[in-house]
């Protein structure tokens, strides 16, 4: 199995180095041959080529088995809204040449982060919600601009039914592998790609009538998601409403350092962290590496259907919380001080 | 001073009647002459006249000196997502007719709510944060339309120079009254419309050095706003962002049954609470009437200049959560039975 390891920007390279040691441990113990291949991407690619997504990088990203990611982004290109070449058009434009169109964001606390997260313990106990974003398509892909002497600016939403229909049957059917219930988000009652959206997913649900299924906008989600995420199962949204609702969501988790994501369409998977290349804490040595070590779980899971292997990463995770051990981001009042942990060695 | 009415759908007509009951007490209580008008909007105006916003609801709003509204929204037309006509139509085109481009949200938690959120009380206590949405542009307004036939949905992401310098310096101005701290949010890693967001913020700033500017991504805010809401103070953003991010927001003001928000712009000034028409509760009498009792009190301190009135209503809402008073929504655990109150005692 080829495995393309893609650290990109900031924290991402720091992160990444642990998601690859422990597929690294998980080949060696059971005895299966990954071969790890590295690639550019992000602001480092456009330091080193030029360009965010190097012809090269592609290529080897069209020819591997699973791809593990870490992150793109640099804030000198935050701070340039002018700059013509940036970073996140080389993860764009991987989403969409790979054709990665649903994104799976888990959002499940542990059990010995109860205490980590600034919702109440209470509100959070049980909380275990699985997002479909769908990740080719609306503003992110939609033809923008400027006019009227460059004092306009506009972007496109859009969406196909073909777009809708594909992430709606990735999500209806994992809802019947779980409660039966999903949560469809829009904003139907402003726009007219909402409205398509909500249009095929009640002519999609047709198909899965063991699946209830609730239309919510996405401003009341927004709120829902905090007041109460033990209301959610799966969720399916669009591409824009999951950047912005997976992200809060991640509080219900204790902290975004702990969130993986899957990246899948027809061909090959993607797996990263949810949180970006987080350039206040580069170089410190205290990111926390689990998301990207629980990304490297799901890629064996997903793109490799190695449930065992899987299970044994989310375990060993489980183990070195419940040993007490932390890093910074997920810590609280009562962690000691010697069980706050680094990259590396939490890795 | 003539007041116009607008009760629209939904706890909108319930909760409306209280916040007029309160600014009839303030003019007997004061010695104020205040003339009430009322007029029809949302699914109540087409049922009765085929439109969302009639002719004569526009022409008393124009001809008036500020507006309680309600809220609008009515089932029938979220489960048809083909209507042509609906609802929000009414409350879009009031908000660009009326030239309401900015919507004033001020989040803060009564005391007394502290046990009321999801969110920890230690995380909450002291949040103060006053949100400035951009209310008669952005993907609300943009064009939209089907094509394809009828199989491709789309809504232009749209804003101009001018649009964002007015919000901008509205959103400036009030930093410098406060902790001189303003907080941009956009998506200028993606979309064009927010670079031009982020450009004509940085220029405005030239004008008020004083004031501290922080750009952020809306993921990142939709994360840290339950984070870490304190180190939030003044906050502006676009229409679309900004109400996703206000309804999250509310819990950290307990229930958005306690938001209120005023929409203002060069004439006549518009309140209402942020909450919608809650049709799962209407009819049972336990909507909760503070929101627009507090949009009341925007209304009194924002069009009337009359500060003083306005705090009597603050105070009184103050005096009854002091008094163990509570609806529904923000009563907890040791709420006792007979402190729960309906929507017209609490009134
Ligand atoms: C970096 C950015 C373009 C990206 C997105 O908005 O999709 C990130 O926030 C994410 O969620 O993967
Ligand atoms: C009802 C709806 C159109 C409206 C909006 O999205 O602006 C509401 O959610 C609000 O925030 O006032």
């Amino acid at each position: 199995k080829k495995i393309t390891i893609l650290p990109g920007d900031g924290i991402g390279k720091e992160v990444t180095e642990s998601g690859k040691k422990v597929l690294e441990q998980i080949a060696d113990c059971f005895g299966h041959d990954f071969i790890f291949d590295e690639a550019l991407i992000g602001h480092e690619a456009i330091e080193a080529t030029g360009n965010p997504l190097p012809d090269e990088t592609l290529t080897k990203l069209k020819n591997c088995d699973a791809i593990l990611f870490g992150a793109v982004g640099h804030p000198k290109y935050d701070n340039d809204p002018s700059a013509k070449i940036r970073p996140e058009q080389g993860l764009l434009k991987m989403r969409k040449e790979l054709g990665l169109y649903a994104n799976l964001r888990p959002i499940k606390l542990f059990d010995e982060l109860l205490e980590a997260s600034s919702i109440k313990p209470e509100i959070l106990k049980g909380a275990d919600i699985l997002f479909f974003r769908e990740l080719t398509g609306d503003v992110y892909f939609g033809e923008r601009g400027r006019k009227d002497n460059n004092d306009t600016a506009y972007d496109t939403m859009i969406y196909s039914r073909y777009e809708v229909e594909r992430i709606a049957h990735k999500a209806f059917k994992a809802a019947q592998t779980r409660s039966k219930k999903l949560t469809s988000v829009d904003k139907a009652n402003v726009l007219e790609s909402s409205r398509l959206w909500r249009e095929v997913v009640q002519e999609v649900a047709k198909q899965y009538p063991d699946v209830k299924v609730e239309h919510m906008f996405v401003d009341a989600a927004a709120m829902k998601l905090i007041q109460n995420p033990k209301s959610f199962d799966v969720v399916v949204t669009g591409n824009l409403f999951g950047d912005i609702l997976t992200d809060e969501a991640s509080q219900i988790a204790g902290s975004m350092g702990m969130l993986a994501s899957a990246s899948v369409g027809d061909t090959v998977g993607l797996y990263e962290p949810i949180h970006g290349s987080a350039h206040d804490i580069t170089g410190k040595g205290i990111a926390n590496p689990l998301a990207s070590i629980l990304s490297a779980a799901l890629l064996l899971d997903i793109s490799f259907g190695l449930k065992e292997e899987a299970d044994t990463v989310i375990k060993a995770v489980e183990q070195t919380l419940k040993e007490g051990y932390r890093t910074r981001d997920i810590a609280d009042a009562n962690t000691p001080h010697e069980k706050i942990l680094g990259t590396e060695v939490m890795g």
